[in-house]
């Protein structure tokens, strides 16, 4: 089969790759439908950090199942599936706990031996634990829903992660740092999941700050640093928001971040830090702060994300907005690079 | 009057200074009845940061009423009251929130231009928002009571809150990093007033470990570092605790708050910083956790804490092992930083 495999930096080649088998009996066979190249990805292709040559890539992916291994009791070939960016037994404490993303079982597709999303297809361990079923089928699910489907491997259920750890309930003042994919999709959460009134979003990125918009942000801020934290205190009565959806993961971020909390605020991060921040404990001190950090646990959240997808109530799809074919994976790494791209779907 | 001051590193005096007086229509004139010396003094007194010579010192005290301001309606001469370390007009935004620590007319006893609880007498600020009057006056209140009502000024508080903020509700497994007075405080709001199930204090002084014993402590570990995390992670199944009182404030103490929590846990730190900590931000995200931080709001607990002193449910006071009169507080400092005093409090 053709999988995407990072070469060196700034190199990505679709390639022929061993086939995608069972190998374990609690493994599916799933056959890709549409798979995403995530912000992610990108810090191998632009030299932030070392991946090894010839390493596979990707970790969304929607599909349908071909087989599955002599355990597997919840899905059977023919489903239509959505897979989190990590699979989990779903049954250990961290998961019954609804922390998915520490599975003692678990792991992420894309990582050395195991099959990366960006493929034709992808062996899925833990199975029953991993995937969710569209109802239906793939056959009569519209398609104008597989971007919404895809979005919810990763990017929807993190920015909701974001939005759910900032504390965010109904009527909630929230401010989300970071407009890529994540920081949209923790507007659009904020918004039609958990009820936020007020929505500031942090960006200086036209399309972006209109789809921000369009997901229901009603405030947008184009300054940082200093001049952003001001700005938000300026929309708020002087006293900053009680919800910070971090979706960054630099020290800048981080510092508008926290200079933008209300005393007493909460910050929900999910911008994963690709360096290693530390954090000045001063601040989050003296702010009497929350700090609340997590790599989103998807699978949790994708038993009722599905729902609302299929049903029209929430759309996270409009935040691909360029679709190439497998074999073109290359020109979606660039294309998201040069941020020409918010993100990229791959399709068959 | 007499008041302790900070002449210079290791050399605290008291001396003649002038006395305390109402100056604002919002102020009580409190005569000081009992004060005691903080961990938080002590930084100062062992040269690890600058105090200018000369300043007052205290911000922990219990004493009588002997004028008030034109404008204070809740307190009046004769009552026996409580003082929270800082004032505050229990009115502001911050105060609303209970976060009384963050007055934006609030202050801190001992800061420069005020008087320091170390003293004969006090001049509080904000009078209605600061004091808690004692049910009875100082006449019918128990001696034997004073200690504990001398230890919610402070220590009792910001150990509960540190509780509070670490999620300790009734059932919890917790474990208190410190076992200076604020650590040991934090086992009995943790056992008395949150009934936690199991309580594992780190310790390993014996006289501190047995007083975290009494409190309700189930468990002492002596050992620190990688050593302490394992011996809490052998206690509980290997998962780590859900929660963490965080009381002492040092990179070391963060390390293992950080490494003995359960993934998805919460931390609850009190420890105040004198150093300037910087956090990693990879292990809160890899394990999930909650960073909830902030300086006790003490006037946020006191209405509900003095009449469990009161009634003899609670009772903070054994953190107390030193009594001294105030003339002899140089001795107090002393005992304290050699660690042969938990707590040392100052009498009359």
């Amino acid at each position: 089969m053709r999988a995407a495999v990072y070469q060196s930096a700034g190199v990505v080649e679709v390639v022929e790759v061993p086939d995608a088998s069972i190998s374990d009996p609690k493994d599916a066979l799933v056959r890709v439908v549409r798979s995403c190249i995530c912000g992610s990805d990108l810090w191998a292709y632009r030299g932030i950090i070392d991946r090894a040559a010839g390493s596979r890539l990707g970790h969304e992916f929607i599909g349908v199942v071909e087989a599955v291994g002599s355990e597997v009791t919840t899905v059977k070939p023919g489903d239509f599936v959505v897979a989190p960016f990590q699979w989990s037994d779903n049954t250990c404490p961290a998961c019954l706990d609804g922390i998915q993303t520490r599975c003692e079982h678990g792991g992420t597709f894309g990582a050395p031996g195991t099959d990366g999303g960006q493929g034709e297809a992808v062996r899925v361990p833990e199975a029953d634990g991993t995937l969710v079923v569209v109802p239906g089928g793939l056959e009569s699910t519209d398609p104008h829903l597989l971007p919404g489907l895809l979005a919810l491997s990763d990017v929807a259920a993190t920015g909701l992660h974001g939005a759910v750890l900032a504390g965010v309930t109904e009527g909630s003042t929230v401010a989300v740092v970071g407009d890529g994919a994540v920081g949209l999709l923790a507007v659009l959460g904020a918004v039609k999941i958990l009820k936020a009134e007020r929505v500031i979003l942090m960006s200086r990125h036209d399309d972006r700050a209109a789809l921000g918009r369009s997901y229901g942000a009603t405030d947008v801020v184009a300054e940082r640093g200093e001049e952003g934290i001001a700005r938000v205190r300026d929309l708020t009565d002087g006293l900053g928001v009680r919800h910070v959806v971090e979706a960054v993961g630099t020290p800048e971020s981080w510092e508008m971040s926290l200079g933008m909390a209300r005393v007493g605020g909460t910050v929900g991060a999910v911008g994963v830090p690709h360096t290693s921040p530390q954090l000045g404990i001063f601040t989050p001190f003296r702010q009497h702060l929350t700090l609340r950090f997590g790599i989103a646990p998807v699978r949790h959240y994708l038993p009722d994300l599905v729902p609302r997808v299929m049903d029209g109530s929430y759309d996270p799809g409009a935040v691909f907005d360029l679709t190439l074919p497998l074999a073109e994976a290359a020109d979606g790494y660039l294309a998201m690079s040069e941020r020409r791209s918010i993100k990229t779907a791959l399709a068959g």
